[in-house]
């Protein structure tokens, strides 16, 4: 392939080896599969979901689920708490879909009721422990007056609690993941007990990716919602969810500059594209792992590169003296992510190794 | 204003004031200024400077190049690395403008001596002490060949040698950013002076903005190419670069969530609306400010309270007991960015107290 500028890549084989995966896993435990479709943006993508008989998704924001609307996707979740000053574009949804809101406040109830003018499915948002927001899974009262609150409610169906157990992230082991998993589990379902009097057979429907990879024990859960998977990345493989083969996308980026008095070469490729997230690798951020393009995609390179700083439209990266020799200014070189979901924000859209273009919410 | 989403506003009168002071300086001083355009990325907002005569301008990449010639500059400074995978686009603008690139690579050259189908200025990319990229300084041989190696071409002109120091911002006071700026001027007039019997009055550009804010030696300087100054931000005033009240934008974004249990609120407004760029506070990273939004812009809040944690749609502001009580579901509260250039490209558009909106680059 020829490249002119930063250019993100999907290996489509192994998204779709992603997506087989998690769905395979889905019905094994015989679990609802709501993907989150905020990594992948891209309603092109999303068809490869529909081939699958797939037909509920996951969004974050009123503008995704517009955009997915477009796309014939007729029952998705918002799972982002309501923002209530969109009133408008969600009653245009409701009207049109199957759609469910997020809430953890009465206000918010109390506003959507008034206001509401087409029936929606309610989640609470539950905190299992992550500690972001959500009403804490503890916190009886709480839950029961927001319960009872939905309930009584003509155009709100209360339909199940969620959680994102995105602590996962912060484990320094697989087992602190399974353990994290166990525990939110727990936590769920002891909501869904003390929610029983108000609303029976109340949906727990979890979401986190490290956890629906790497989990064997589903039971009482109803649904998952992982969104990451479908390209892992960098992120995802330090926590030992995924193998790098796994990574389904890496970003085409020229080289402008080598520096060989300090085995350096300079990328265009930074924060515009990467945004500014990273992993530690030693004992050092890392922005991404340098793979060399092929006509197929990509492969590794015998030797480590790292991604190891950017500023608004440079990136730096650490090359071995041999390395360096077989880079000329002009060269593409790719870099696997350390987090997909905002480079892909950021890049808007995707190429695969035949030149095919996928499109994307954020992308013209 | 009635805001629905996360908006990024500008103060028009904070805005112009940057401008003109920074214009002000460089008329006093005797410098060229040619502002970078890569931070407010906007047409409109581009016209102010035009009304005070400024007719060069520095970009960051070849679309932004092609974005402003658009709107009628004729006078562009691509202060990047050449990537010579954009030839195409390169001869394109420099059959319409007079353009002016950046290189630091005989490589570059022959290849732009090849391809080029009409002439461009030409800027030698200098490491005067930031290390990202650049001819370190000090090497004459290498910058003597490079300069040898433009004179030689027809479609060339050597104009002059620019750096960015960019380690300014790594400062720990503004003597030290003083330090430096003084350093880098020294390493550039000796750099010129290394080229002189190869060109003679090659230009000296610089161009963070923590030096043309604070300095006031600007001896043997001919132009200067500040960018971030005309919003500045929360990395400018933690610097010592400006005042809490120059900083031109910040971001409207809406409450969704009120967590009194830990004294925090959550907002719809996170990493996809402000990077993960930080500044450190205490021994924390803080991604911004909250200010209290008016009719005429925003003002301070008596308590401080700080955006201390982003994932992709989520901030998490930390906020005081008693300012939590001022503060209902779906408010919108507005949030000063750590780093403003970060931020407008993420946001793609301003809206002002007006509500007049400005286009952007990214937009759409």
């Amino acid at each position: 392939m020829i490249f002119i500028k930063p250019t993100m890549l999907i290996a489509p084989d192994t998204v779709r080896k992603n997506l087989q995966n998690m769905y395979q896993k889905a019905r094994k435990h015989n679990l609802m599969f709501r993907p989150h479709f905020k990594t992948h943006q891209s309603g092109m993508i999303g068809e490869w979901f529909g081939e699958l008989g797939i037909d509920k998704i996951t969004v974050s924001s009123v503008d995704m689920a517009e955009y997915f609307a477009r796309f014939g996707w007729e029952d998705i979740l918002i799972a982002f708490p309501v923002n209530v000053n969109e009133i408008d574009a969600i009653n245009k949804l409701a009207k049109q879909i199957k759609l469910s809101l997020t809430v953890l406040n009465i206000e918010s109830v109390e506003f959507l009721a008034k206001y509401l003018t087409h029936e929606v499915d309610v989640y609470i948002k539950i905190d299992a422990g992550y500690k972001r927001t959500g009403i804490v899974w503890s916190n009886q009262e709480e839950l029961r007056s927001l319960a009872h609150s939905i309930d009584d409610k003509e155009r709100l169906d209360l339909k199940g609690i969620l959680c994102h157990s995105g602590q996962t992230y912060k484990a320094n082991s697989v087992s602190e993941i399974i353990d994290i998993h166990l525990e939110s589990k727990y936590r769920m379902k002891k909501v869904q007990e003390t929610l029983r009097s108000i609303k029976k057979d109340l949906l727990i429907s979890i979401g986190d990716t490290p956890s629906c990879s790497l989990a064997d024990d589903f039971e009482g859960i109803d649904e998952i919602r992982p969104g990451n998977f479908i390209f892992y990345d960098l992120q995802q493989y330090k926590l030992g969810v995924c193998n790098l083969s796994d990574i389904a996308t890496s970003v085409a980026c020229p080289i402008v500059s080598i520096h060989r008095d300090r085995n350096e070469m300079v990328i265009y490729g930074g924060a515009v594209h990467f945004s500014k997230d990273t992993f530690i690798e030693g004992d050092k951020n890392i922005y991404g792992y340098v793979v060399i393009l092929s006509d197929k995609g990509w492969i590794f390179p015998n030797s480590k590169m790292l991604l190891t700083k950017v500023s608004q439209e440079h990136g730096t990266i650490s090359v071995s003296p041999d390395a360096l020799l077989e880079f000329k200014t002009g060269d593409f070189i790719g870099v696997l992510p350390a987090h997909a979901c905002l480079t892909a924000n950021l890049m808007k859209g995707y190429v695969d190794p035949d030149g095919v273009r996928y499109d994307h919410l954020a992308g013209k």
